[in-house]
């Protein structure tokens, strides 16, 4: 799909998201290699055929020999030891990482000073399995991955980044840190909290209610079956966003409970959470064209089209 | 699946579920005919060779001279019409519903002089589409269908409520009406309100949040594309209850949302959560043997054992 040859991709974590990518770019003729902290993960991917090691400091080696796209792809609280070693081994390779949450990664790059070189990544995919032995190469197709437009982007790396998320079957939305770090608080962060609230109110009722329990109580608990630390790992760098978002839906949550004890009635919650929804599935997306990345206000273009919708399904 | 013969099933509104009943009804043996407020309901299922009519009080006739099983499966506030009219034209028919709250169709069955006849029932199952065109007959197979053991319910209806629920593929879990209606408050109607809470947030994102929006977004928010007067129908002739589960999840949201503000940690929800969808998946139903409907103490022991997470697949 990406009109240049496919330079050489290193992950740097080998759990779902990324040893999923180490499936997903290998299919797609990328020629990858990963590092994995614990060695029994990067001998499970070696058993399958892929080149995983244990060695951190070999495999930046063998980056920055190569130029090869480093995906960062470790919970957020690995990715400063991640950094620390990319600014030591191979601190000119164009950068990306797959975490769920984009401001605080933006920021410790540029402490490491790599901003140059990176552009963030957040692919919108996921189970609530984690681990090698829950990773597959089709995890990305049809998904969309956000890719960074922050001010200080460079055309290259930008390509590379955009290049390899719709090799792997996505489309790519732009977005900068903020934008995103609000937008995943509301559509992936609070889904996780209510989830998990949901999960305590159905246990609270014990055999009866759990045996009751039917698709709407199963759906609304699923992402509950995370690992505890994943969630963890998953939500609480974003805290600031989740917690604005968090106040809201306790007003909105208040608001229902008092109309329901004042009047019997849902109504004003019950309308607008239909609308919403009705919204999520008649949503469009529409086709970014005529950016070029590397153009005079390129960023700015991309920034106000992921707002609006767009996606781009092509590298532009 | 049932020793008796199938004596003939009466169902009064064919919407998702009761439509789904006649379907699985029929297709179980059963001799069924069912009445529809709207004609063009009716017609939509005659069209599909059922014997379905607008005219309630031929189809009322018809039940007694029968003795058929009368099954009201209408929303909460067209119960009392429906009641009043099988007081008048069918008052020694065997009763249920299948309506999604029970203590107030008991109170309303009560108030109607039907109590005699009358034993309650909720199959958990559903999709969140409605009407005729909805229907299917293998909606309740593998579902639990909770069945009233309320003081004073008689073994014959009984057995012939529970009879038809087994037959349509569900398992049977018998409980008392307030039982019943606190449990379903938080594995049913709290996954409601929460989706639609959900819904709203996720929309006030805008268009790049909703574009971003994956798995967890999507089944979070699944059951606020309910229609709007189904869900006020199902949750609030539930009130007392779902207020009580509101309170207790409001209280668990706010802890969590101060215990993020205050050190950054999600860890007791996360945790708490976690667990409740453990007990969830792990939850082993168990088969109620021994229990003879009319035996002394038999509806005590149903409702002891349905609170332990007991369920009948067969007539005892």
């Amino acid at each position: 799909m990406t009109p240049d040859p496919k330079l050489p991709v290193c992950v740097l974590g080998t759990g779902l998201i990324g040893g999923s990518l180490v499936r997903a770019a290998t299919a797609a003729g990328y020629r990858v290699w990963a590092y994995n902290r614990s060695e029994d993960g990067a001998a499970a991917a070696r058993a399958d055929g892929f080149e995983v090691t244990s060695d951190l400091v070999g495999t930046l080696h063998r980056a920055a020999e190569a130029g090869a796209l480093i995906v960062i792809a470790v919970p957020m609280p690995a990715v400063g030891a991640m950094l620390s070693a990319i600014a030591s081994y191979a601190p000119k390779c164009p950068l990306t990482d797959v975490v769920s949450v984009k401001g605080p990664v933006l920021a410790a790059v540029r402490e490491h000073g790599l901003a140059a070189h990176y552009v963030g990544g957040h692919p919108m995919a996921g189970t609530s399995e984690s681990g090698w032995a829950a990773t597959f190469p089709e995890l990305f197709q049809g998904a969309v991955w956000a890719v960074g437009v922050d001010e200080g982007t460079h055309a290259q790396p930008w390509r590379r980044v955009a290049g390899l998320a719709l090799d792997c079957g996505s489309v790519v939305v732009p977005v900068v840190a903020a934008d995103h770090d609000r937008a995943v608080a509301r559509i992936s962060h609070l889904p996780h909290v209510l989830a998990e609230a949901l999960a305590v109110s159905g246990a609270a009722g014990g055999p009866l209610a759990l045996g009751l329990a039917a698709g709407s109580f199963r759906d609304g608990t699923r992402v509950a079956g995370t690992a505890p630390d994943l969630v963890r790992a998953i939500c609480e760098p974003n805290a600031t966003a989740l917690l604005e978002v968090l106040d809201d839906t306790l007003a909105v949550l208040t608001a229902a409970r008092d109309g329901l004890r004042a009047d019997g009635s849902l109504a004003d919650l019950v309308e607008a959470g239909h609308d919403g929804r009705q919204d999520y599935e008649t949503a469009q997306r529409w086709e970014i064209t005529g950016v070029t990345p590397g153009d005079h206000g390129w960023l700015e273009a991309l920034r106000d089209a992921g707002q609006r919708g767009g996606a781009l399904t092509e590298l532009p």
